[in-house]
């Protein structure tokens, strides 16, 4: 489909925020990723834009920093003629000790169509989205260690985009799953798309504190077990601050357990795919080989979030033009 | 009238800057208002936007951090098509050592329309302005204790859309009046405007130090007289930092002698509209029951700040046009 | 020529990106310099806008800060209807580890078409050209010591303007030559367009270790003598931490012995130019007098970098259209 065509008729099953994947059904996923493969093909054209969210405005609220993030969002509004504001909390009111879902109504107020929600808590999204009352649509741009749903949706893109359907394929994701909102939304979505199987490892004190079967997961304390035979293989960013405390003793001796070096990617399927959200730790997480070796799609996956944040403000910040004037 | 077409022949008679209201012509003040009712329907459009000043530079030249009124003049220039720079002083080349009209002349030397500046200092606008060489109009975003216009604007517009004109209207404004920008806008412009009644109301030491009849306002160090019969209750933002110096014993004592609760509503009129500026400091000068409650305009008025900010933007950033080629 | 045509044939001699001056032939500066005539006259109209680069995107990654050269990139990008990204290297991922050389690839991932890199390394932008694997120019925005090409390019611009051309011109500029990266890309360039005379004058701390033939400069250690007949004069930005270092004894002194006063200027042609890349210490290397006096073009200075940075935006950030998809 052509990315500029308004939302089709079933845009009315369309959740009106994004907050997770948690609950979110399959079609919905596939509406999003059929529509962010319309804008991947923009995205190899001269001219990248369209005038499908001329006239709208997004707003960027940021309480935590993210180049990333916030970059990918902002292009994505751009490219689509939107109006895009950015706004980091350090240089907001919540300084001046307003509460910050009082500068979530102050901004809705300016009557945004979406807003885009970087939170440090989890569920501060979801609080936000019931603090509005307007059409306004909130879009979690990550929230706390609870879920990061653009991230997941541009994970499964590139899968898909090199695997086929996530159907019967096996995943490995390693590393600091306990702290990561990046993996609660990968279960979530590799499960709803009939994921074979989807492996957490890493050592006992990252892994989160639900029961395996609850997730869905299997658990695998031992890297090079965990990594055999997967077609994916889904590295997650070591957070510096937890090495030397009492996760994990040191850079050297993480990397030598659970880093992934060329040795380790034999272990996993012969086309393996090696995915990270970045930004990486070159040395602790993954070996330079492996990030810049022949699996890896970590670039790939930038160009894809990309595409993925351009689907989800089409499709959530031009509800209320389908739905006629509020 | 519609907001895209060019100012009208009286447009001759506003001024080149706004730099505050003081001395302002209920002409002018009137004019701007108007043109701001345009706007206000043109946000309840999905298409918010005009290409108004299609090809025009706005540049925001923040001294200080502001979330709210940055934002609401990024986006009424965006709204309008303008090109939006920000600048924020912490990021500038102040850092250097040049001094800071030589930042405005520089910024001057890249052409743009409109120089929106916030300072700490009164009268920084003002100086800006008479340092400038071209077409370029300076508007006021708040100069230390002294003017805040589009604040006032926009307090103006909300009352005249719930209340009718201004004229014969009493308002109590609540606070730290001595050190509020705010305040001294709203009394200029609630003054030429015929307001019957303009009543200050808090403690001594947060009152101004110009004589009140100077003023053409009323005192009052009693909240509950103060309130009395007031079609319009404004409160001010309480600094912090001035609790629990010499003016203010604490915040709980400030909220039991000047706070307002729904029992000091009660002693207003009885479709009394409650205003603040924001940011809030819910409990310490205001309840929230109030901030939230059926008489709180709180809100609608930063919406209709948006639409004040592009009503001034597109006066005052297009007089080249209407005066030809510079 | 218009400046919204497309790149004309010579444009194949262009190089790709624009790393510094250095060995860069007449005929590509003069093509830019050509380019950016065409904008200066655009900056003259109402409607500063062009839609030559509608649909491409400008990256302003600046790993130091810089309020004129990143507000000049990112309005001259603007005006030509680009999308312009700002990331300044403190809210970047950078803090959270990442090789700075990743955020580049993880940018260029999002299909920009410019990247204006700021860096306080030497040869940064040079290393990032390399880790490039598409189309995307890369453009120096001042690295280190190394070169600011598109000051010397605004510098020539502005002396050709008001001289015509610069072959047979004496230039002296004056001040930390040694640590400039304003001086490098000037010498090279007044160099490669036949300036008759480049005279670096200054005290000897503040000379570059290469030896002056080498750099094809005469050094002066008089201020008077070295500014003697010179066509114009180029002040240098003393950085403030070098007095009271091993340097510079103190800024009285050093405005005794190098500062342009009145009597200075004196020395020069009758028609010299005075000129300065700001900012400016008033009263350390130039005096107010002269600054703000009739020989000084200064702020034209400014302007005439959004017509360059325009002109370097127009003809590297299309490259791709005149190619044909990559």
């Amino acid at each position: 489909m052509s990315p500029s065509q308004p939302a089709t008729d079933d845009a009315a099953d369309l959740p009106r925020h994004l907050l997770g994947l948690e609950g979110v059904s399959a079609g919905t996923i596939n509406r999003v990723l059929e529509e962010a493969q319309g804008f991947r093909a923009l995205l190899e054209k001269a001219d990248k834009k369209t005038d499908a969210l001329k006239g709208r405005t997004i707003i960027n609220l940021f309480f935590e920093a993210s180049t990333r993030t916030r970059t990918s969002f902002e292009l994505a509004g751009k490219r689509l003629s939107a109006d895009v504001i950015n706004i980091s909390a350090s240089a907001s009111s919540l300084q001046k000790g307003e509460t910050w879902l009082d500068t979530v109504r102050t901004l809705e107020a300016m009557t945004p169509d979406a807003l885009v929600i970087r939170h440090p808590d989890s569920g501060a999204p979801h609080l936000a989205a019931r603090a509005l009352d307007s059409h306004c649509a909130v879009i979690n741009g990550g929230d706390g260690p609870h879920e990061h749903p653009t991230q997941a949706l541009l994970d499964v893109l590139t899968i898909q985009h090199h695997k086929g359907p996530i159907d019967g394929l096996k995943v490995a994701i390693v590393g600091d799953a306990a702290h990561s909102r990046v993996a609660r939304s990968q279960i979530h979505a590799l499960h709803t798309l009939g994921a074979a199987e989807i492996r957490l490892v890493g050592p006992k004190t990252l892994m989160p504190a639900e029961a395996a079967p609850a997730l869905g997961v299997q658990v695998f304390h031992n890297a090079d077990a965990g990594l055999k035979g997967v077609d994916v293989i889904i590295m997650l960013r070591m957070q510096m601050e937890r090495i030397r405390g009492a996760a994990v003793p040191s850079q050297r001796e993480y990397f030598r357990l659970y880093g992934l070096d060329p040795a380790r990617v034999e272990r996993a399927a012969d086309d393996v795919l090696v995915m990270h959200p970045g930004p990486m730790n070159r040395g602790v997480e993954i070996a330079s080989e492996v990030a810049d070796g022949p699996y890896s799609v970590i670039l790939p996956q930038v160009t894809n979030g990309l595409a993925i944040r351009m689907a989800v403000l089409n499709l959530l910040a031009r509800q209320r033009q389908s739905a006629g004037p509020a």
